[in-house]
């Protein structure tokens, strides 16, 4: 078998700690293609750039790695991939990360690493979005390096169900060795916004965004459970949103002869 | 019953053709505020302004209606509704558009208008967006604003099931009328990219994304078939991406002890 041909991709950008370890543990398993945000690009959901232009550049930062940075999303990062850069290729494996921060439970909507993981399920390529959940400075990524690399040939092995991208988070560095994976739901819990708001030097208000993760969500077959007990969470996400279920309950309910 | 509280944001920004539309409709069904982005945002995404501040000023752009505009996505927008602008008053109802273009298919993933609808629904609210199949210029939203207002009178009266906003869009103007109304499952589809790239006057190059839409799905039962046929999609959106379906595959086919 010829080595596999892995795209790497990120939200963090190409200089951040997280996309150097994701990069090491690839080059082990195969031939790795970087195109990655040139500045962070945190909290972008599934957003792409139109109505602008897109810069895109090599930059020689990874050893032995041919890699790109490009002004574009997440998302654009992976398309500008697969339709430019690699030139008619298609990679094995799409992997995006590692974010610095969870995305767990609901932040898999506002993730800008899962936009890039789900973008390579849009073009039916296996593809997983790998996160730490630790937001401090100088986080630790050393425990994880192994079991990015052991998911990925998990990955490659057994592929993917189509339009399936893989969720996966990492509990912080503790003092005791990760327990093992949990393939889990996305729980159930919100940011409860509040909005910080202050004067500038010219007497106009301005917001700063702020709040906090509150879990509704009581199961132990979720994400959030999984990690506060300090296991690796995979959820596989779907592209499509549809509600199957409420489908014919809204042909039941809505009655449009007595509006 | 005392007037119902209606929340409307959109995407394409607070001076839109759409959102006038929107709000004209909305107040013949109760008390209407605007929290909607000072410019197009679309394409966003459920991106949402992380690392950055936000402004909010109130804009007298709507007879009779409480209007703010936002430098923040649509996402920001239903939070700074929701957590400040309202000040502990719940919203009824949450409205998003109306799009100008369609959010049909996997454009649901990419569209502003639904993130501000899915925001709402996070927020447990009921919540629809609004798209017209139409990107021309001098688009003509002239046969849609009865029906804007039918299906936000079924939401106030019938409610949307927990964790579900509601995808509407109309066929473009025709010269028949509308057909009617299908519930839909999202289309199975994909924007297949090219990417333009050209050198600017210092020889640098960049790149505009294009591409074409490309349907693949063959049911009668979908959002692309419905409008294709001149009828109003309406499809019912989760914001649980678990599939919940993968998760026992993947414990059947993931062996650690072979790998």
């Amino acid at each position: 078998m010829s080595k596999p041909l892995i795209l790497v991709s990120n939200d963090d950008g190409i200089t951040s700690k997280g996309i150097r370890i994701l990069v090491s543990a690839m080059k082990k398993l195969g031939e790795v293609v970087v195109v990655a945000p040139d500045s962070p690009q945190s909290g972008m959901g599934h957003a792409i750039t139109i109505g602008e232009t897109l810069r895109l550049s090599s930059e020689d930062i990874f050893e032995d790695v041919q890699a790109y940075k490009s002004s574009g999303t997440p998302a654009d990062c992976v398309k500008l991939a697969k339709h430019h850069v690699l030139k008619g290729r298609t990679p094995d494996l799409v992997v995006s990360g590692i974010n610095h921060g969870s995305n767990t439970s609901i932040s898999v909507l506002y993730s800008g690493t899962m936009s890039a993981a789900i973008e390579g399920a849009l073009e039916g390529l296996p593809s997983i979005g790998f996160s730490l959940c630790d937001y401090s400075s100088n986080a630790d990524f050393s425990h994880v390096e192994e079991w990015v690399e052991k998911i990925a040939l998990q990955v490659l092995k057994n592929g993917i169900a189509k339009g399936i991208a893989l969720n996966v988070n990492f509990p912080p560095k503790r003092n005791e060795d990760i327990k093992g994976i949990k393939i889990c739901r996305q729980a159930e819990a919100k940011w409860q916004e509040e909005f910080d708001e202050r004067l500038d030097p010219n007497g106009r208000n301005y917001f700063w965004m702020a709040g906090n993760f509150v879990n509704f969500d009581k199961g132990e077959d979720n994400d959030e459970w999984a990690i506060a007990n300090n296991y690796i969470s995979i959820v596989p996400c779907q592209y499509d949103l549809t509600a199957h279920h409420a489908i014919s309950q809204i042909n039941k309910d809505w009655d449009w002869d007595n509006l």
